[in-house]
């Protein structure tokens, strides 16, 4: 990992962007708590997203700062196949059949989720883990580790093969393989997801049988109302409270 | 309204047992914080539960210990047929029978739901208007209104028609008449309904439609495990700080 920019925000939060050293090179974002030091490493969170970093920057810095907040790091890296990432040409067939599935109005096949998800969960998970590897290397940031967002398929396989995650927050998405569920049910950590009742892109009742697949003694929904992106702002400090309880 | 007794709670909660003076009288208990003055009134919560003070007195006067130490006043009063009220025969009746379908593993029929829970509905809700009524007069409790808990039908009643109630955080339960759900699409009162996930006496996909059934903007669904009675202590925080949103 070597960092590649670094600024102080106006609440003391510092932002370094950087690239893991792994293959051709994937770039990532650290956001530090100004209280992080060698003495008083930071607890951090990975910011799952479903890829995009430069789109999703305005959200994910907000996610950023309130994280850090709570004195919390967080971390993010750009997805397979997003951004300046190289496409896969399978991905990109998967992706276009999706779309074409959904504007005609029919049902998405599950040979197409997996088909576009299953590789992308492959592909990102051991990324995430090497970017954790390179993170917590640094003396400013400690353990234990959170992961919180979507894709919803790449934190299931986070909180199911990577023991330093002791607790995600997940946002409730469709389009969620069929191996996926076979996972949740062996997930044990704690668990927060978040379900926009009113998205009008999701499926409801898929998100709520995922609930009820998890494993995990202590799994808390929270549903609201406000569209896919219109997450209320006492829903971001529940979940922020979630991760309080459980990394510090 | 006439107070039968007082006590201080060791956390500085005063503790007032009452009778509410309609027909033979209605049994009630009154919390208020010590902050509560004249001069400062404290909004009040309406505590909702399924019927019998002196038995769910223990989890009552920790839901009010809590609400106090919020600056909330709570206030409860006996379900009609619970505890030294009058039985109906009526009720009675309907309760027999469902526990007979229950016991021999059928499906509660909505008629019995109707006979049991539409009768209480009526009678319970402006028994709880007329105890907002003695309990706003009082110098140390002012507005806003909040209802909290069970019977979820009395809650949506009271949403519904109490304008003096904001704010309602609803236990989801089972034993909904088909009735409530046409109430619960005219409520546009701000909620927050919690269902706890695994709990094998409740009936899930109800509580989930009632959830969607509400016509608020604002509606929170927080579902969580340890079954009927086992809400974790985080989700009663959450639940506080809903009505600390809406009644200060």
């Amino acid at each position: 990992m070597h960092f590649t920019s670094e600024q102080r925000l106006d609440d003391g939060v510092l932002e370094r962007a950087f690239t893991l050293d792994r293959g051709p090179g994937i770039p990532g974002i650290l956001w530090t708590p100004a209280s992080a030091t060698a003495s008083a490493p930071a607890p951090v969170i990975l910011l799952g997203h479903p890829g995009g970093l430069r789109a999703m920057y305005p959200r994910l810095v907000g996610r950023a700062r309130h994280a850090a907040a709570n004195g919390f790091a967080t971390a993010t890296i750009e997805s397979p196949g997003s951004g300046d990432r190289p496409r896969s040409g399978d991905a990109e067939q998967a992706r276009a059949d999706l779309r074409r599935a959904v504007l005609a109005g029919e049902p998405v096949d599950d040979e197409i989720v997996d088909r576009l998800v299953l590789p992308l969960v492959a592909k990102a998970v051991p990324e995430w883990q090497t970017a954790l590897d390179a993170v917590l290397a640094l003396p400013d940031i400690g353990g234990p580790v959170g992961y919180s967002g979507g894709v919803i398929a790449v934190g299931v396989r986070l909180a199911l093969v990577e023991p330093r995650i002791v607790a995600a927050g997940l946002f409730a998405g469709s389009y969620v393989p069929r191996a996926t569920f076979d996972e949740a049910r062996q997930v044990t950590i704690p668990l927060h997801v978040l379900l926009q009742w009113d998205d009008e892109g999701n499926d409801r009742q898929l998100a709520l049988d995922l609930f009820d697949a998890f494993g995990s003694q202590e799994k808390t929904l929270q549903a609201n109302m406000g569209g896919h992106t219109g997450v209320p702002p006492f829903a971001g400090e529940d979940a922020a409270r979630f991760f309080a309880r459980h990394l510090t």
